[in-house]
């Protein structure tokens, strides 16, 4: 959809990092006037739901240094170049957490902060996740603590915002509607 | 929470825009490694879920130029310097749809994309919305147009990705649960 399109005018690359690229556009607004765009770009990302065989779902608790804390997420991570998310998707779960499935169902993509970036999460769904030995270690400049909560502690936690965050907060909602409506 | 704190070794301001900062810092890693990391600095965003008497939800479209693409969203965003996220909140609402209302309730806060960004986003209800006469207009940059979605309409919106927006969506969800739990 292309509804009150901005035309770029000119489009200048600001920083070139290991995960996002900055540019600073100049566009023609559908009244004819200009405005400056501040867009990041970033190469997306997925998130995992995963639930155990005793119906917990596991939870990551990460250090954020964009927030100066630690929060609680599902499992997540950034597209590699080239990647399938659903092989990151695997890949990301398995690093973070030492627990890998058999398959996992996409259950929706959604952008998180539309207003200045691109950046796409797949989310997917994990059952019976099991802990396998030998598993992927983390990147080596990652540090989580695992936790497992069921459903209704995951949405308290959502409520009482000790989940903070948008995609972690999605999911658990995503599930327990479901549940709510009979269908999982 | 500062569990698996990455203290900052040096921090250098990238780009210094209207709406966003970028700045890259180097940390030290609990292991005693360093790394890099690349963090967006954003004053942070209001969005509102504003129900008309009949109880359907205002959406905007809009074009969103890091997507190049226009979106269904909520009513947001950004907050302005020193602006309470109440005021911004019923600021917003009115300029993008013309919309207001006695008062709105504060649902929830949300980080939107804690891998690279501090932006929060508070949500707010408005309940009862009626169209005002003489409304604040909208940023003379912003172009948008109105709809008006049932609860269930939004969320088949939702699970068909016809809402693409984390923020929209959490909001949707919030609601539903809500409803089908009998508490609204």
């Amino acid at each position: 959809m292309k509804k009150f399109e901005e035309k770029t005018i000119e489009s200048k690359e600001i920083f070139k990092g290991k995960i996002i690229t900055l540019q600073e556009d100049i566009v023609e607004l559908p009244n004819g006037k200009t405005s400056k765009r501040e867009i990041i770009k970033h190469p997306g990302a997925v998130a995992v739901i995963a639930l155990t065989e005793e119906g917990k779902i596991v939870m990551v608790e990460q250090y954020r240094k964009a927030l100066e804390r630690s929060i609680v997420e599902i499992p997540a991570g950034k597209l590699e170049p080239g990647e399938d998310p659903y092989d990151s998707a695997m890949r990301e779960l398995e690093e973070e957490t030492s627990y890998t499935c058999g398959a996992l169902e996409h259950l929706i993509s959604f952008y998180t902060s539309p207003g200045f970036a691109d950046e796409l999460v797949h989310l997917y769904l994990a059952k019976d996740v099991v802990l396998k030995e030998n598993a992927r270690p983390a990147d080596e400049d990652e540090f989580v603590e695992m936790l497992h909560l069921s459903l209704e502690e995951a949405q308290e936690y959502v409520l009482h915002q000790k989940i903070y965050d948008a995609k972690t907060a999605y999911a658990v909602q995503y599930l327990l509607i479901q549940k709510l409506q009979g269908k999982r």
